[in-house]
């Protein structure tokens, strides 16, 4: 089996997905796949990911509960924003919430054609590992990245998962992935360390939004496996 | 100044490009920017970049002399593959040469609207990063990548450049300088063995073509300043 790692959604037309054999991870490290696995968490029942605001706020008008968040902030008519400590127990337990992000959303939007989609963040990084392994699909990790440009800190979790997944009998399927690999290499012992750089954590310490950022690189909080229903178009747990 | 690395032409229209202030630096090390240089060096007059081959055989049909690759071997109908050893003194001259490549001459066409288009490569590194300190202009270094999916030789050239470009008083923009940065730092001291396990290499070594690869890895063999000139739709020097 092989792990690919595709750097931003705007790449991702320019990979061959068998869609009978490629399951796809779409992360979005700071912060909607990480908001996502803590809202299933926290016992959400289903996540409705829209790609634009104008949907969102139709799903608002309507009576659902909905996140939404552009250029890290909460979007005025929002029930939530985009930080996993939002997603409450009692705010969320048993409900529908519709959730949209500048980033990670329209990455989930433009997976879709693929064997399983499966959201992907630190905190649930083994429990897909072994889902994988136990698959025997081959990977490719969708970095959201920002704006459809490269970040660091997408591209660190897929170095991290092309880790666990190469311990598990796949190999690293192109440069790309063989780069996310180093990285995480580099990025060894201290990640938070490493991500001092990075464009998006200056976005989330400007806007007094970092409390969220050692949550967001803590693996293994959440083990649990949300993926893409594409009949029922909402996230739910496998 | 700043320098940013985009890593395909599918992500360039996601950067802002400011054409006034910004000198677009493509690259295509293994090999068309690297064979670009060379034929320079070798006295051509002119290099007309086409992104398709029908245009080329067009150009051929005409008289020019064509220089046509794809998927790393020369196409039948042309006078040229994709090697710099081929563009010797005595072939190219004092001539127009038309070239496409697979990945290069695409690359070309995508970054047009800005202030300079610079053809780099390792054989011309000093040069480029002299001339940019002078201008005082923004960089973008554009990598022109396998079917516009990320490669490793051009984001490693792209981190020497961005290195050069440092020492010149220039900053990373972005996520992707950084990394790139940080790849060429992993490539010390032997880029070629680093360059191991990229596809491209492998690629060229099966169809027995490894013997440029020393050569297009070697810094300023070259020292030279290709250019794109919109108007004349050709790479001169500067």
């Amino acid at each position: 089996m092989k792990v690919e790692v595709c750097f931003s959604p705007a790449l991702y037309p320019h990979y061959n997905i068998d869609n009978e054999n490629t399951i796809v991870v779409v992360v979005d490290i700071f912060r909607a796949t990480t908001t996502m696995c803590a809202a299933f968490y926290n016992g959400v029942q289903s996540i409705i990911p829209v790609a634009d605001i104008a949907e969102a706020q139709r799903y608002k008008s309507q009576g659902f509960l909905v996140g939404a968040e552009r250029n890290v902030k909460r979007c005025d008519f929002a029930d939530f924003g985009n930080s996993p400590f939002e997603y409450t127990r009692e705010r969320v337990e048993k409900k529908q919430v519709v959730l949209t992000t500048t980033n990670g959303t329209q990455a989930i939007e433009t997976a879709m054609n693929c064997y399983q989609l499966l959201i992907g963040a630190f905190s649930n990084i083994t429990s897909i590992a072994n889902h994988c392994q136990k698959e025997r699909k081959n990977v490719l990790i969708l970095c959201s990245g920002w704006n459809n440009r490269f970040n660091m800190e997408d591209t660190l979790f897929a170095g991290a998962l092309c880790k666990m997944l190469c311990e598990r009998n796949f190999s690293p399927a192109s440069d790309a992935a063989n780069v996310a690999l180093d990285m995480w290499q580099n990025a060894q012992p201290n990640v938070r360390s490493y991500l001092g750089r990075s464009e998006h954590l200056e976005r989330l310490v400007i806007n007094n939004l970092s409390d969220s950022v050692d949550y967001c690189l803590t693996m293994d909080t959440t083990p649990l496996l949300p993926a893409y229903d594409k009949g029922q178009k909402a996230i739910f747990l496998l």
